[in-house]
């Protein structure tokens, strides 16, 4: 990778890192006078559970804005051949900032491809022609229903402006597919869905990359 | 894979299965009258966190145990070549029962090949000849510290018996490296941790099989 881009990426880097990070009193909610859960987007359920074998066994559950947390992580690819990357506030990683492929939830009754479509025009303003599965997957199968979908968008034009939520922050960084698995190697790419994104994508990759250039060539 | 190993297989997720499932209310940690965090395992800590360029923003943490919840997933090879999977109650899948590569927390100050080695002889009584990494990412680092590492396990030899905490029910299932590779296709291994070390493996236990039926031959 060239100097001046990955200069590029590391001053968005540089500009995202935590300079503190304050721990806050945990609120809960109550029926009467009683708690019954903590007030937050994530939280935590307590189950028996009774197996075929009659061992009862206890677990605890993940849960995220009272859901599974199912994800769509989306690796696009723009009409140039390139890939997109995010960089984001990731403040429990020892570096605070992540360099990821574009994520987010999916929604209510939202398929996975529009949750990925959705996701990646809000985090970088580019509308993908077309989207393919790569893989599916539980994410941390012990304690959470969390199943995510990993997923490959072709022809991705930048047209709109990023969209984020209230607490979003994120800046994007267009590099060649090369270069993103070149910032897994250095140890930019730290996170294991955008890892195995990455790793699914290689041989479709190459194969679309000789079909853009000989649309190209016509 | 043969059709009776693949009973046997059915037989493990079926003995597993959850008949029911049922939640549990919430405990609380109190300090004088006022409850300070859920009593468990598992909890969430809320923290604001000011980043480089003024902006603060508010994120949640899980934390397992009181830790980071870093953990190690190792693919057994055995003396004889074949792979050593898990099967264990998932209870909050689909499916109730996952087939796995075996997994386990880091304890506190212990190297992730350590706990490797102690997890593989914990869940299926083979220990291992060596280990070598094959990967270290982030499992879900928008809420969580959790960094796991992928190792190979070579040279795996029945020793021991198993050696499973209290609420831990694990059979375990051998098959070849491909035989696990067809069990990712077929749906039956659905976790991220596992298809990825499978995924990076693949290489490098081709090479290994050669070197095993190279000494054989001599």
């Amino acid at each position: 990778m060239r100097k001046e881009k990955l200069e590029e990426l590391r001053n968005y880097i540089e500009e995202l890192q935590i300079i503190t990070k304050e721990r806050k009193k945990e609120e809960f909610i109550y029926q009467g006078t009683e708690p019954i859960q903590r007030k937050g987007f994530i939280n935590v359920e307590s189950y028996n559970c009774k197996l075929q074998n009659g061992i009862i066994i206890p677990r605890e559950k993940i849960v995220k804005g009272g859901k599974d947390g199912n994800a769509a992580i989306i690796l696009p690819i723009t009409n140039e051949g390139n890939t997109l990357l995010v960089i984001q506030p990731r403040v429990f990683t020892k570096e605070t900032v992540c360099v990821e492929l574009p994520a987010g939830y999916i929604e209510e009754n939202e398929d996975p491809i529009t949750a990925g479509k959705r996701e990646l025009v809000e985090e970088t303003g580019y509308v993908p022609d077309q989207i393919q599965l790569l893989a599916s997957f539980y994410q941390d199968q012990g304690c959470s229903a969390a199943y995510n979908y990993s997923m490959l968008a072709l022809g991705c034009q930048k047209i709109k402006n990023q969209n984020l939520d209230q607490d979003e922050i994120i800046r994007y960084f267009e590099c060649s597919f090369e270069e993103a698995l070149e910032l897994v190697n250095r140890g930019y790419i730290t996170d294991l869905q955008s890892q195995f994104t990455l790793e699914k994508a290689k041989k479709i990759v190459k194969k679309t990359k000789c079909l853009t250039h000989y649309k190209k060539g016509e």
